[in-house]
């Protein structure tokens, strides 16, 4: 298959499994991407996650420019070289940490400019700087240089930014000089449904080889996200992967992936192990609270991941309390394992044709009796429910 | 073989190999143990461990003691049910712990007295108690309730308190109930030659699995302590496995093996690690120091772990910079598995008679042309120089 010709192998109402080749190897989806923000999945060693099931890391552009540079990296051979991981990266533009880290000092049509958080340099961000960066990054797949408006924003302000960064991914195609990377387009216009219907028809103006639906899971609620992902699922074209950006949570995974929604990254699971919980059917642990510290039984009860194979949650509750980097550490291959066992479990079932039973299935031990609306109506609108 | 029936397979001078049954598996000697001080060696996963040819792990009775308690370990099968590594484990008596952590409230004939450095409660260890924790916690090894005086103390002081530590030896030998747990008495007498022979025969005369040297790498010099490796093992008895507590520099490790000491344990190759150094032949390469930056290959060229399988120290280093956990993770492997190759290559050299020139090797690249006297003077006692 040539790079980036993303092709659909299974459908169950609007669900899919899709293969998607890249220089650095074809990945099945739909498949979470692990956070290496800085190059390195924190904690964790590129074998532990080859075998719990990672294909893609993700790593961030702004980080990376900051420190060690864009340069150096390239001077390794990009990330592959680099970092260790030798399957598929993806780097993301850079836009959305600039403003999620709040050191943006300007905004304008040439771009941003931004105060360094290591050193209080100012550094500009440019559509073209964003992808020269990722170029020498090196990643398999990159972003266009967008703005992602913070919530809630302006519908005025949603609608002038979204048109700024039509333009810039305009100027991201135009930059950009390397065969061997695919660039995705991201769709913004907040929860608006009428701005988000024109950023993604506007957007799909351009031929990428995938599209990435941005500007949500940034503190809209789910009542209002989900809708956006219905929309945007149902104008993308069939034949092109949907990147969910920065969505993690169990259940919007199992509601997106219901829309058609093939890609997906956050810190949540490396995060929330390292701040001491674990992934479960039923939700999360605290694996501070005192009564895990008699528990035998592991994290999760079948999970096949190390941790889960080898050590109870008595011991990781006390590596956790006793400040041990152990104990983050298998909770953050937990909780990514818990994650891919997610999304190989929905790739069965829409093979098999029965992704609503997947999805009841799911919503039975996490939400109990009281499956959300939300939730339902995803699945509904996905032809599942 | 008969568990901690030590055995003599090969010698060359005064150096030797052994074998060490324990109840879950036979070790090879000389060896390293890598600390694990709450269960836990720092960052590391016990499939990691095993990989880079770890044997033993000891654990600290004083931080066991103190959380998450002895009980609760033993709920979990002891150490190898509750932490995960199956094979054999040692544990230190809490003595040292309790001095060396400044909390010591009070020390006399019947044991000491400290405060918790996690809620302030006070808190007595003896020699009946030490033992009850180390049974409770199951470990293979266990040690022997003994005081280690700091450095310098009066020779009154040593005395008196080597005396003391015989009679807890004694107590300790009444107080051990398991059969499948072997005992190691502990030797005194700081660096004054005459307590230490005193100390070391005192102790042969409780017939033991094997014996430590105590109360040295304390804050003496290297001139001051290798005599009294020397003077230790001299009269310690050949068919008994020779344990020198709390050493780990490589350059240490080549001396006091070339002097038939035949097991190691020290937090120097997890704690620098951590720190942002690599154990190298030359000595150390602090990751922090720019150069490394641009630098593509391994820590150590030739190096068969992991980190240095597949990263550079310019990978290494900006991990270091960025205080991402996977540095410490990686400099903790490779530190570990130098000194593991260290002892392996010993112990091939042993065999084949020729450890004058493995030490004459390893001096070379460590030193250069400056050779110091005390490492010239060990391997000259040891038979080798």
């Amino acid at each position: 298959m040539s790079p980036f010709r993303f092709q659909v192998t299974a459908r169950a109402g609007r669900a899919r499994v899709g293969l998607l080749p890249t220089p650095h190897g074809t990945v099945e989806t739909p498949l979470f991407m692990p956070v290496g923000t800085q190059g390195s999945v924190k904690g964790l060693l590129p074998r532990d996650l080859k075998e719990i099931g990672s294909q893609v890391l993700l790593a961030n552009t702004y980080h990376l420019l900051l420190r060690p540079g864009p340069e150096r990296v390239r001077a390794f051979g990009g990330l592959h070289g680099f970092a260790g991981w030798k399957g598929p990266w993806l780097t993301d533009s850079g836009g959305f940490q600039v403003m999620s880290l709040g050191h943006l000092r300007r905004i304008d049509e040439r771009g941003v400019v931004f105060q360094s958080h290591l050193n209080g340099d100012l550094v500009e961000l440019t559509p073209e700087r964003s992808i020269a960066v990722q170029e020498a990054l090196g990643a398999d797949l990159i972003m266009a240089f967008d703005e992602c408006p913070p919530y809630p924003s302006p519908r005025e302000y949603l609608k002038a930014s979204l048109e700024r960064t039509l333009r810039w991914l305009e100027r991201s195609l135009k930059a950009k000089t390397r065969p061997d990377q695919g660039l995705f387009g991201i769709t913004q216009g907040g929860t608006d449904p009428t701005l988000r219907r024109l950023s993604t028809l506007e957007t799909l103006r351009f031929d990428l080889p995938g599209y990435a639906i941005g500007g949500l899971a940034v503190g809209e609620s789910k009542e209002e996200m989900f809708p956006m992902v219905e929309l945007s699922t149902a104008l993308l074209p069939e034949e092109r992967p949907r990147y969910l950006m920065g969505v993690g949570h169990p259940e919007d995974l199992v509601a997106a992936m219901g829309l058609g929604v093939d890609l997906f990254d956050c810190v949540y699971p490396t995060r929330t192990g390292r701040f001491g919980s674990a992934l479960v059917p039923e939700g999360r642990l605290n694996l501070k609270n005192a009564r895990h510290l008699e528990e035998k039984e592991p994290l999760e009860e079948g999970c096949d991941c190390y941790a889960c194979q080898n050590f109870s949650r008595g011991y990781i509750a006390h590596l956790v309390r006793s400040g041990e980097m152990l104990g983050a550490i298998l909770l953050s291959l937990h909780n990514l394992r818990f994650l891919h066992r997610l999304t190989e479990g929905a790739k069965a079932a829409i093979r098999e044709g029965r992704y609503g039973d997947f999805a009841r299935a799911f919503a039975e031990r996490r939400f109990g009796r009281e499956v959300p609306l939300w939730f339902r109506e995803a699945l509904a609108s996905g032809g599942h429910w």
